[in-house]
């Protein structure tokens, strides 16, 4: 049984963590910390846990950690790098689903985010794309959990880019439900009234999820130029990313390369000339995979997923079933 | 041609009257007023406006109103009835879409709002609902236009309140668009990612502006209790109002009695047997009213509107166009 | 470990059943029917079963019920009811979720529905309210299942009907998501482009789901007369009942009323002066139910469940549950 | 005054259609005609027209165009061809929303669609881009108005194939909301409850409008490979297409060549290094087409438009009013 704290535990990606370690069998939530909404019942937020859960939410001052072996971040960047080290120091697991720790760079961060206070673990770091990474995860104390965008990226185009398999620049047309965006109040286009019925891309002069992106085709070999432009659906969930790009000669068809790499994967469904639907996917830890040639020379990839749970906080229970020697499947089977 | 001011004019209502006023072959609006947006263009907030407008939104403060004939207030309670007195004393007319000067009673308002700064201009004020109070629009200088609730209530009821066709309570359980709570940051429940999928009752312990609509129908002679219950829908406009109530022995099928009621109505379509949809309304000042006869001695009588339309800006524009002696439908025939 | 079939699997209420019985850790379904897809993969239907489940949908005539120890029919009216004899005489118990063995009445089915072809076999159905009906339900063979309204309206109202503290006419707004109209192509209004943003009643003039609303009321000792109207959702999901009546003088807040006689209720949640929210249950089998004291004598109950969870094929599979001998809650404890 | 007749007018183009044209100052609707809703009131279908069309629709057999100026097809595949041919011999305009006479080739239109039983009338056939020529419609007969993903896709690209500023495959990512797909009952995948919520792409394999586009593309000049995937938004109306391809070196800033090109023109508005949204064009005849450099030498062209308006009815009224000398904008300047 790993005990464990939530920090950020009323946001979306909090509250989907809080649901899923409630309802492990092998895990048990010590604390959920929020200061906005300490005091009040967590099922009040989460009302999937109502009957399940009769904790409360408690202030960041008022969470002892001494007796949890993982504390899952799911905070604003900067939180996380502030707090890592004392508990590192403790000998606790930090499974991070912010920003913090996913870059190797800390220059590249501070250049998207904020200057890192803690850049002397950056090296100790596992990046958690749990299906990339088992052996390091199962041996990590910091795990800093991919961002949504970047998990659809990596599952869609890492067998492509260790293979060497792309010829020219990737496009990557992504498009993710509302909640991606969090829980803000500070954004009048996240708003029912603006979102219901409308579309839109954002940041096309740079997300700040490209960097993760990069590094992480980069890592594998990958050498191509990447082109990704995100886009705000009128949905309340998941991701939707196309990638477009060559292919070498004499590949074989992107659905084959993908099926090779990802075979026998639990969360992964490979499908040949066959798009995957956010419905498919929305509410479970598994991405679909769809995958077809297009034109002379081209590559389509479509990966699915639920930005809240494969995408942060399945992934990051994912991670935590490695580290801690559970079945990776354990408390993800929900199909959703 | 009406010179105008718009005070508010970034919020959702102000951003409708915005549009219709700009389109109005009679008025032109001299002042856009938005302390959040000042110096903004209004095209970039209401893209309908594009290539129609290229004004800015103006500071408060930066507003003259020598040149307007009427100012309309589309702001939160407690703004209007500062301004209001000294706009008056220059002769202008002001048209208030806020609560502030729609009850009779000081002493009502404080309960429901905050404490009233000018109760001396109560009974100044004109009830702006333009089918019931034509003679009195045309000659006022202070219009309180009805709440998108009050409206969709007084067209469905006040037929039956002026005849003493009620016999009991009378139950209103209505349903609003999200955009009906406004254009606000404060407010997690109406995030898209929230409200999707979602149907909730609120206020179920009293809403304000239920005082409004028994103000209304008392003045009509309806003695009936009235039980309101607000619901927010996953949908951006429109009010949908049921109301059902025993009808009086011997009364007439309730659609004649609506019928006979609003004959000639150019925004009144009444239908017997047959419920209105939303979808027939939005975009539109039309409302429509459906009413059978229900068990025993029941009626159902329902109403909808577009709540930011025939609810707010609209009927708004329409007692201008009666107050300056304009075709009523001027700027308001699109169908929606 | 019940061996179990499904007849209709296919339409949204049997796609359902089958990703509950499939998950279901003591029962197994061997045969999922459906004419219209026959020799397709069930998983392609329902993506939640991908992984879980590798098998075809099967025609009707290529059924085999003799290994099977429940038959589950999710069908149009008059399907049920040519099958139920012989499966009854070969020992089999029907759980049916269509309306043919809801009424005791085949005059009354007759006149919403069609001639009913197994009047014998109305005696012998129970009619499977869970919490209501527990003792009956497991010794029945012929279980026939409550519509998704009539279920929440009888755990809004029962309670008082049971207790005579209704004191009047008791009108039931309802709203239902579109997918309980089911996954039909006969009718243009359930296309998206034409219920996204919309609202409406339906049925005015009478709903065919009445007739079993009163019949349960009136078994409990209800008198009241019963006004229900039912409007559909711009919603996938959910049956969102508000049910307002006067109480008899010294009745209990309503609230207390409820508690009482729903205590223990695994899959009911009572709440004081708090309205439910669908998304607090769509996506399980649990309902909650608010309840407030209105206006001068009055109650106000909303009853909220997943129209195919609760409503529908979670509701059958507790049936089964309690029929077999298994924990109620079996299979269902997903919160949603 | 124009003297029309709208051929399919109870589909989601033709009562778009129905509505624009009967709102124009300039034209009259002697015909509405569908044989599916034959002796109904179009203002029933059409719910923006109640109070402003007392009209019916007619069976195509009781139609007489002898008193039409123009005859508005929009219909299905093989419709408009069967009857174009008498009607030109009339003297009729023929203006065809569908795709009959969108291609020059009857062998591409045979591959995608049907047999051609009018080829000889193909090369008589004006491809209607309003706003490229204007020249040819103005002396039209018969004018070919184009698809709603091809009129996207040709707003956005005509200038870069016109200057050969391409170098390299253009990848469209495009997006539609559900009306695109029509008034169909035969597909379950448009029902709500099937597509709220959810995202996909579709026609992966080859979609029928991509022929459309080459051949502008090409006649323009172009000489890229065309990489085109559709996709199904959770959204009624409207295009989004997103086109990324690499920029000849030198070439200016992508918006610059889309000013240039569609300098002056009533209906479309460019921004650079903005997105446009669904929400500011959806309801009106305008597009607004956002571009950006992305990468080393890549642009960004999104074009966003209202795929029952400028994509559909509003371009072939724009085209009646260039083929019968009315001013462009008459009947289109509602904003939306």
């Amino acid at each position: 049984m790993v005990q464990a704290a939530v920090v950020g535990a009323s946001g979306y990606v909090g509250m989907e963590l809080a649901r899923l370690l409630v309802l492990h069998p092998q895990a048990r939530v010590r604390f959920f910390v929020s200061r906005a909404e300490a005091g009040k019942k967590v099922a009040e937020s989460v009302p999937a846990l109502d009957g399940f859960c009769d904790a409360k939410f408690c202030a960041p001052e008022d969470a002892d950690y001494s007796e949890c072996d993982a504390v899952f971040f799911a905070t604003p960047p900067g939180v996380a790098m502030r707090s890592a080290g004392e508990l590192l120091a403790q000998g606790k697991t930090v499974i991070d689903l912010s920003p913090d720790f996913r870059l190797r760079s800390a220059d590249v961060f501070a250049k998207w985010y904020c200057e890192h206070s803690a850049p002397e673990l950056l090296p100790r770091a596992v990046y958690g794309l749990s299906e990339s990474a088992r052996a390091e995860i199962a041996k990590a104390d910091l795990i800093a959990c991919p961002g949504c965008f970047a998990t659809a990226v990596a599952l869609a185009l890492l067998p492509f880019a260790a293979r060497g398999l792309t010829d020219g620049a990737i496009v990557v047309d992504a498009k993710s439900g509302v909640s991606g965006a969090g829980r803000r109040s500070d954004r009048a286009d996240l708003l029912f009234a603006e979102q219901h019925g409308n579309f839109k891309a954002y940041a096309i002069s740079g997300h700040r999820h490209q960097p993760e992106m990069e590094q992480t085709l980069a890592a594998a070999g990958g050498n191509s130029e990447l082109i990704f432009v995100p886009h705000l659906l009128p949905a309340a969930r998941g991701i939707y990313a196309s990638a477009y790009f060559p292919l070498k000669e004499n590949a074989p068809h992107p659905a084959e390369t993908l099926a090779e790499h990802w075979r026998g994967e639990p969360f992964i469904t490979v499908r040949a000339d066959e798009a995957p639907q956010l419905s498919q996917v929305v509410g479970g830890n598994r991405a679909r995979i769809g995958a077809a040639r297009l034109g002379k020379n081209g590559a389509l990839v479509i990966a699915a997923l639920d930005n809240l749970i494969k995408g942060a906080a399945g992934q990051a229970v994912q991670n935590m079933n490695i580290r801690f020697g559970i079945p990776e499947t354990a408390g993800l089977a929900a199909p959703g």
